[in-house]
């Protein structure tokens, strides 16, 4: 599932405007009996197999057996039933019988609905949209971060096995450097470092990731302040309409000289 | 942070001992004034600044002015104190009083503390080892696997944005294949499929995972009783040990007619 999105495409010095395709993400939010268990951000698609692989997996039913049906939300008042599923089971099962605990914090939605929509105004709730400035920065300084923080990453070169987060100044040096092995920990790790040291809002630094870019990626950065972030692959559809609803620049498939803008593009300009 | 692991080593059909460098993936659990709040897998190390950033970046806190103090555990009962940071915080914050709601699934640890160790503990209780059978597989069609997932990824080759998991047969042949945003997505739409069919155990399939194997990959893998797990990528450390505790194989690297076979290397053998 895929969305159209208009890009600025740079090629060297040039810039022409084009469209692009992302891959869609949205919230799925699943219940049990009624009661939410969680909500993840998904493609939407095989969302009752989604459902079922996920409790399996989790360890909260053993077969298919243990499902008695499963619908999406049939809530009259929210307009976004198909990102709610309610899996109803067979047997007796209650929260506080769960065979572990089951919890990992994120940023869920807003009581106004779930969708991507909601999801991004619940960030803005914390996360005012970047205000204008002029920090601006040139294809030239852009397209030397991907070569500069691979240089500077020393386990990857030997495990293969990390993501990294690069915090750049606006002549592309590059300021903080954290990996792991969990995309959302390198980010993290380096604006919680930012954050002991006192200097949020990172109004004039360029945050580069080594993957995708994803909704949970953006709201990070947007919570931090930084107006332009880079990555090496390709952003979700949820990611571009966060950046562009909080005035954020994203820029993908940062490869050799050539890079998309899908989001604040009067931020970047031709020039070393 | 990694480690060294023995491996074999597969070029061509030849087949030799080697030794491998792998990321260190192990839990962190962050508290808020004693009351645990989350659960990652991580990357040891800047453990105080993941923390800050998780709680400033999800909206918890604002500045490092919130935060009183942190600290790893000091519980004398609880060998793996560098596996948990509490953050005491300077205001009056309470669990009822966040922004949002904070909630995601996944297995948490063991009552017998914080670890890896722990972590394949807890997997233990619901997905016993693979059993001893003689399903194996040759290098001639694993070597395959990689090329024909992405020749049946259609929405990858036009947004380069998305997972896949894909589930062979012995003999290499496609027969499911899921995509999403999300890595894990993609693998709980695929088991979940199987689930509902009454496919599972998968025992005498191939799960192929198109990124790296992080612990709860496997852990799913696990659960749906997947004896062989392949990646193009690299594996964690505790993805390497879950795979050995729980008897399954894990493949990694898979690149041309190169891998490396990081676990259960008795079920790969030399053929086409």
């Amino acid at each position: 599932m895929q969305a159209e999105v208009p890009i600025t495409r740079w090629e060297g010095d040039t810039a022409r405007e084009s469209v692009d395709s992302v891959v869609v993400e949205e919230p799925l939010e699943i219940r049990i009996n009624g009661e939410s268990l969680t909500v993840t951000m998904r493609t939407p698609g095989d969302d009752f197999a989604l459902a079922a692989g996920l409790l399996f997996t989790e360890g909260i039913i053993r077969s298919a057996d243990d499902i008695g049906g499963m619908a999406y939300c049939t809530d009259p008042d929210n307009p976004h039933l198909q990102n709610i599923v309610n899996v109803y089971l067979a047997g007796d099962w209650r929260p506080d019988q769960e065979r572990g605990r089951w919890q990992r914090s994120f940023m869920a939605t807003s009581s106004c609905g779930l969708c991507g929509k909601a999801s991004i105004e619940a960030v803005r709730c914390f996360a005012p949209p970047i205000a204008a400035s002029d920090f601006r920065v040139s294809v030239g300084v852009v397209r030397c971060l991907s070569e500069r923080m691979r240089a500077a990453q020393r386990v990857f070169a030997r495990t293969g096995g990390l993501h990294a987060a690069g915090l750049f100044d606006q002549e592309g040096a590059l300021l903080v450097l954290r990996e792991d092995v969990g995309r959302h920990n390198a980010v993290d790790k380096l604006l919680g470092a930012e954050l002991l040291a006192e200097r949020i809002p990172l109004s004039e630094r360029i945050l580069m990731v080594s993957g995708r870019t994803s909704f949970e990626i953006m709201q990070k950065a947007a919570v931090a302040g930084a107006p332009v972030v880079c990555a090496v692959s390709a952003p979700s559809s949820l990611a571009v309409q966060l950046a562009r609803e909080l005035n954020m620049t994203l820029i993908g498939f940062l490869r050799g000289d050539t890079m998309n803008v899908y989001a604040g593009a009067e931020r970047v300009y031709s020039g070393a």
